[in-house]
């Protein structure tokens, strides 16, 4: 590194792209220059970063030469075809898609939970799926202390996981309804899933389905946050089950999570406590002051949010709590850059 | 009974009391006479019921003279001071409110899950909390096979819980939002409790406060859900917990809820085919049709929808789903004009 890392950002002009140049504007890591990589629609599109205009560009895999790092968030079939094209040209690749998460020689990253399994990548990380990041980040102190034995959750989650069409499809039935049209006629063409065969409308409504069906009758979104818990924790024992669910909120995912710890004896002030020193959590929660994490307040933020912190009314080694993060941020553009600034502090970048 | 009961509606302009006029048009319950009492401020209004017009009447004890059956959904304050002078002129009172809920000598009562329990009733019976009928109405099937150890639920219920004027609270807030006003910076004067100190949008949000907070971080939505099963069910034994959160939905509750069963062996076929037979609930549930409960097809409609089956991942005897229901109607007015049918059907209304 010189003056810094050339970096470059796949699939530039989408809901998380956008954001990963907003957090590249800040980041600790040095930066040489900037590419920003969209596809051959997008290309010729300006955006500003640093003060200077950079045109997109057409994705190629050439567009690779002399990049040291790239933050991938173009859909999984991209990541797929131009990942390796970007790790045989020397780049490290960040991918915030799904298609790499569960390769086993692909580490898995949450910073504040297993920044040490980036000295196993062989070029290509992977970055958890939002739901799951924003959950361990709130459960890592509690599992450091105590261990945890079983994690059920349900969440809470906007529309902005699906995308920057999903946040105007939203806006767009909001306004249809208002304006006189019955909710159950409002046109759907994105959610639940833009991948699936049927649409059913999101405003004033909650979905109970997050990406595809598997077999068994789970989604593909709640076997992502019950695999990628127990990569991250790396704790193939640990218990964890997961129902998603979408509502019409524009952008911060909210988790209601359940946990039992393996020892016994920790009160919620201790849990409260760990929260309050945990790297990346805020702790919000104070009943008395109606204070705990919104949605609406996460957003542009890049901590994780924890309060209602309660004990199990039956389960001695059972609590509460009530997770929200910005799902743009930490759930995704964050904490590649995040990941990024991990890789230069451990001197993991492979330079050209 | 010659022709009928007398039945009077106490809160007849409010959210729940125009559904109860709507439920009681076509319920098998021989009516008489209607009478139709709120307070000062809403008499003199009109209402039609069955082709008539009825004057709305200012509420005092002496309107219960010659009333048979009484449905109360005003506030527990009103409940508290009118219930008993309905009572003592003869007619047995269905109080919507949780004003008598957990009194031993008030049966608490869900039609489908324990009518019996009317057998007992001094003059006032209790209709559950919305978010609680539903869920029973989705467990006892299941306990009655296999028995229940515990439940677990997160809720995502609507505003219209909160009342007509919350209903208002979110549609012009949602409208103020899209007219461009940042969400954070929306007014809100109602949500998440109209009795608490500190209000917060709910459009485009998520609150995961419903009703004012108990000393122990608990809010006493969770603590109605928790108490109200237990004795619904007579199962003081049975394990349950609430998170309660309030989403951006005008009606119809959505529920995860996790159980576990006392007896192994029982399948998700098993679940889905009990569910498919119990009074009051339709199985909506193929995950490759994209079939499940959402809120908005709840709407108006009298049962509750039960879908999402699925195993627990790790835990045999554990199993999850996803309950969804009208909170005005079976979670309310539809639930009361049961009980009075239930009433009439086994001969406990005292006439006058």
């Amino acid at each position: 590194m010189k003056n810094g890392y050339h970096v470059a950002v796949v699939g530039a002009t989408g809901a998380v792209g956008t954001k990963m140049i907003e957090m590249l504007e800040t980041t600790t890591l040095p930066i040489a220059s900037l590419k920003l990589l969209a596809s051959k629609r997008s290309a010729g599109q300006v955006r500003t970063f640093r003060g200077a205009e950079l045109v997109i560009e057409e994705l190629v895999p050439a567009s690779f030469e002399g990049v040291d790092i790239a933050l991938f968030s173009a859909g999984g079939s991209i990541s797929e075809a131009f990942a390796p094209e970007a790790v045989k040209r020397g780049a490290v690749v960040i991918d915030n898609t799904s298609h790499f998460r569960m390769d086993p020689t692909v580490p898995l990253v949450v910073p504040e939970v297993n920044e040490k399994a980036l000295r196993q990548h062989q070029g290509i990380i992977a970055n958890p799926n939002c739901s799951t990041i924003q959950m361990v980040v709130a459960l890592e102190p509690i599992r450091q202390a105590y261990g945890l034995r079983r994690i059920i959750v349900s969440t809470y989650q906007a529309v902005s996981g699906a995308g920057a069409k999903a946040m105007t499809e939203l806006k767009e039935q909001a306004q249809t309804f208002l304006d006189g049209t019955p909710a159950t006629e409002l046109s759907a063409a994105i959610l639940p899933s833009g991948g699936d065969k049927k649409h059913y409308p999101i405003a004033f409504n909650a979905l109970p389905q997050i990406d595809l069906f598997a077999e068994d009758g789970y989604t593909y979104e709640e076997w992502k946050m019950i695999n990628e818990t127990k990569k991250i924790m790396a704790d193939t024992a640990l218990s964890v089950v997961a129902t998603c669910v979408r509502i019409p909120v524009l952008t911060g995912h909210s988790e209601s999570v359940y946990l039992e710890t393996v020892e016994s004896g920790a009160t919620v002030a201790d849990v409260q406590s760990l929260l309050a020193q945990a790297p990346g959590v805020t702790l919000v929660d104070d009943p008395s002051q109606q204070s705990y994490p919104q949605a609406l307040f996460a957003v542009d933020q890049k901590d994780t949010f924890v309060g209602r912190v309660r004990q199990d009314v039956d389960v001695e080694n059972g609590f509460h709590m009530w997770v929200v993060a910005d799902n743009l941020l930490k759930g995704a553009a964050w904490n590649s850059v995040q990941i990024a600034e991990s890789l230069h502090k451990l001197d993991l970048v492979r330079i050209n």
